[in-house]
């Protein structure tokens, strides 16, 4: 199938206007491959599409039952949320709850993407800080695992326990020693595997069976949460509330920046993983899309499906200009996987 | 050299994360080709980079003398600007010296980019309206032109006197039939044409000596005023002002959608043009760099040419986490074009 494989097709009127290539792969829980699109050995960073693995630590260790966290709490754990207040109220008590507050983050202060607090920062001249960060929910994970292992404050270096307990967690789910990692958007390490590793990974999140008693709880839990809470995992609007709501529980999907998108089919015991070559969430979101509805959890006449998989596109006049649709490569006519 | 070539990369530490590819081709005025990468026969939408094209038909018919345009009006007829108020104040001034208003535009409404701006709408509970559009001073130099022809008020349809003006000196600059147009994100019809047409144009805006008289004065009064005001073409920070600022008013560039960049080189009678396939601004910002380092007429050690050709990515913390820089295939070691 090649290097890299079309995925998106962006079109203006009757002309194609861009493209938008990428890889992706189906896997299954011992890591067999079901399907796949373009070079899936490739090296990629799983950026945040790999926060349920990292949070696996905190569930392993007891920290997550010691402190009592909540579904709401492990959903947020593995979020890239918006910043809105339903995200970071919930931060700011699980803080104060470690007797923390938002200096002990770690994560930078980021403006937040949801509309309605952007305005409010801007109508009474606050500032945005590390509470809207979209990872401070992952934070608070680190934060709380970091407590009950009782290391230092700079919980995101390399060799602190919490950051060395995520890479053992991340290179056993993925099968891979990590070929190495990044600085991530939140300052914590972010370790590379191959897209392979990355749909394996997921597939153990979806048929947690041979993965022994703790960690097969840790995996179901996390699992449970994302499923139970989607507008805690993203927010109002945003592509994996809407398709974990459109699909009913039965799938988790998770995005991370540059392009990478996962999903978890507990149902079918499978993991998925892609990754779009320049890194654009436009082309990531309908190549999920297409990739769900082939795997037969999602429902290609539902909006929140429609909105991803082939969007129509408008100007600011409200015109239609034209559309985005997957690309033949990946979707043809939407045969079954 | 292949369809597309490779023309940015994206690194994250010491792993190559992203990559884009794009075509680009250097051109003289008679449309000889003096360097290429990729497929430069293919058609794309040259969007808001052919502006200047579309602002040829407001100087030839003698709309521009007649209302008295000044050098910032006709920069603003070809700018993308960011809705600042330098910007709007000017277009709603222009807008009043032909008795017309905002209503008139056929743009729609766009939140502005101009961060000031965007923060004074929000405090003040205001809405934004055509005037912010990016492509408001195109529309004005539109109305002007309309107002001198004596057309109808919807000057953006197709067979409309204005559009049918701009479709002409569009293929005899352009060297080509316009294979079809799409609606663009302002509601005005964007005509397509091929990498090479779009660059040999370019040239001719660079090298009018054989555009006949009117034309000739019309091409050399429009890059003129955009040398000149630099700041009106698109705004503070962004790409196309800096640039030309850096480039002391020797060349021109200019932005359009989806990863098009334009270049006008007066001093060598060249014009530059390239697209990014899959549309990322990040990447044509970069290749138009490197392209204009080739040349000979952007510094690599100038702040503003850095900030395009390879600037380091930083996180939410103001962490160093990794670079863009050009394609080997586009830049190689700088060599002189």
């Amino acid at each position: 199938m090649g290097d890299w494989v079309n995925m998106a097709e962006v079109w203006r009127g009757d002309i194609l206007e861009s493209v938008h290539r990428g890889r992706a792969v189906v896997c299954d829980s011992r890591g067999e491959v079901i399907a796949a699109w373009g070079d899936i050995d490739a090296v990629t960073y799983p950026r945040s599409s790999c926060k349920m693995l990292q949070a696996l630590p905190l569930m392993e260790s007891g920290a997550a039952a010691r402190f009592a966290l909540t579904p709401e709490q492990l959903a947020l754990a593995c979020a890239s949320h918006e910043g809105a207040h339903m995200h970071t109220d919930r931060v700011v008590k699980w803080l104060g709850d470690l007797e923390l507050g938002e200096r002990d983050l770690r994560c930078g202060p980021q403006f937040p993407r949801a509309k309605e607090e952007q305005e409010e920062l801007i109508r009474f001249g606050q500032k945005h800080d590390r509470t809207h960060n979209n990872c401070s929910g992952k934070h608070s994970g680190f934060l709380t695992l970091n407590k009950h292992l009782g290391g230092d404050a700079e919980y995101v270096e390399l060799d602190h326990p919490v950051q060395q307990a995520i890479l053992t967690a991340f290179e056993e789910m993925t099968g891979e020693t990590s070929p190495g990692f990044g600085i991530d958007g939140c300052s914590a390490p972010n370790h590379a595997c191959t897209l392979r590793g990355l749909a394996t990974a997921m597939a153990r999140m979806a048929d947690p069976s041979a993965l022994g008693e703790i960690r097969g709880q840790a995996a179901q839990d996390l699992v449970s949460a994302m499923k139970a809470h989607p507008e805690l995992v993203a927010g109002q609007g945003r592509a994996c509330t809407e398709l974990m709501d459109s699909m009913d529980g039965r799938t988790v999907v998770k995005t991370g920046a540059e392009g990478v998108f996962i999903a978890i089919l507990p149902e079918r015991g499978l993991g998925v993983a892609l990754k779009v070559q320049d890194g654009a969430t436009r082309a990531a979101e309908t190549a999920i899309a297409a990739l769900l509805v082939r795997l037969g959890v999602a429902d290609p006449n539902h909006p929140a499906v429609i909105k991803r998989l082939c969007p129509k596109q408008y100007n600011f006049a409200g015109l239609e200009t034209g559309r985005i649709a997957p690309a033949s490569a990946l979707y043809a006519d939407g045969a079954a996987i």
